[in-house]
């Protein structure tokens, strides 16, 4: 049931919302509205290209917020980078994933506060854009209420872009978005040699 | 012939000469290396990819350069970004191409001297990251001879990272590539019902 939202009911109600909200700005012909982006997939570019389309917000004047969902295993150079920016609010979750540990509960503590932080920018109109980076992740290990997000998410402010990164997207997450779109390994020679990750352009 | 090198004796010459630099690089066991990365197929996120990409890089330190093969057709939030960071050379070709005119000369000739831009990155070691954007449109048109470029490309400074991005990436820069992925569309939800791509998220 991961995959799909948990309650049908909620999930009816908010594909029927979603196809109101579609109807409508469908209807008004306008082409100005928050769009929900996910990125997903085993190939590389997933974060790199959620970190491009915050370059390009920014390059638009845009205010925009980012929570990172996993700490310490990631490279670091976006975040040393878009934090010197003005316009950016960059918040990583505080303790990461506990991948070796084991520890769920300190885990699900972690995901919720970095939740909490994000909630606040869902219900902030004047953050542009929302980079949620591994929250599918998160969501993959069930850290967080799958029903809780769709609903924060569906609920953001209509000029309010997101854009979420992460393998094993939900489906349900999935069927809310906009555009999804899945990055495929064509090859991986150095992973193929036994050649690690290159500082500074791996991702 | 177009996605092979089309002298298949260079080919040859040029993947002999890759096995060479792969063995030196997993017998000195050393990750420092400059990658070759090839972004392409149909879906979103190869441009904002490698734009994410040079953020990172920035964050590094690192020296970028950036040339753009397409211009005009295109969201402009990365250049107005980017062109303000300190450790990158931006430039966008010439005249873009002439889709409408269908100006095949003019476009060979604003290639071309695209490619001498390229060629001064590649063969200039200050340079840590340079980021060749919609390249595989020029290659696909024919605008550029593919050798030259594989060749110029195999024979940058063997630190320098290089990213390609752009659909239908040649054969032959696949096989020279360390990484190479696919963008694959999984949803494209406003295509499907008509809504045009958003001022500064959409790519």
């Amino acid at each position: 049931m991961r995959d799909s939202a948990k309650d049908p009911q909620r999930h009816a109600e908010r594909m029927a919302h979603k196809q109101r909200i579609m109807r409508e700005r469908i209807a008004r012909a306008q082409n100005e509205q928050g769009l929900l982006l996910v990125l997903t997939g085993p190939g590389k570019g997933k974060s790199s290209s959620g970190f491009g389309m915050l370059a390009r917000a920014l390059g638009h004047g845009m205010k925009v917020g980012v929570v990172q969902f996993i700490k310490g295993r990631r490279e670091t150079g976006e975040e040393a980078f878009f934090r010197r920016q003005p316009g950016v609010e960059y918040h990583v979750m505080g303790e990461g994933f506990t991948w070796d540990t084991q520890d769920r509960e300190r885990d699900i503590q972690a995901a919720e506060a970095a939740w909490e932080v994000v909630h606040g920018m869902l219900q902030d109109p004047s953050f542009d854009l929302v980079l949620l980076d591994e929250l599918n992740i998160a969501l993959r290990y069930e850290y967080l209420d799958l029903d809780r997000v769709l609903d924060e998410l569906q609920a953001r402010p209509m000029m309010q872009h997101v854009v979420v990164t992460g393998r094993h997207a939900p489906e349900a997450l999935v069927e809310l978005a906009d555009t999804a779109t899945e990055m495929r390994v064509v090859k991986h020679a150095f992973k193929e040699q036994g050649i690690r990750a290159q500082k500074g352009i791996e991702l």
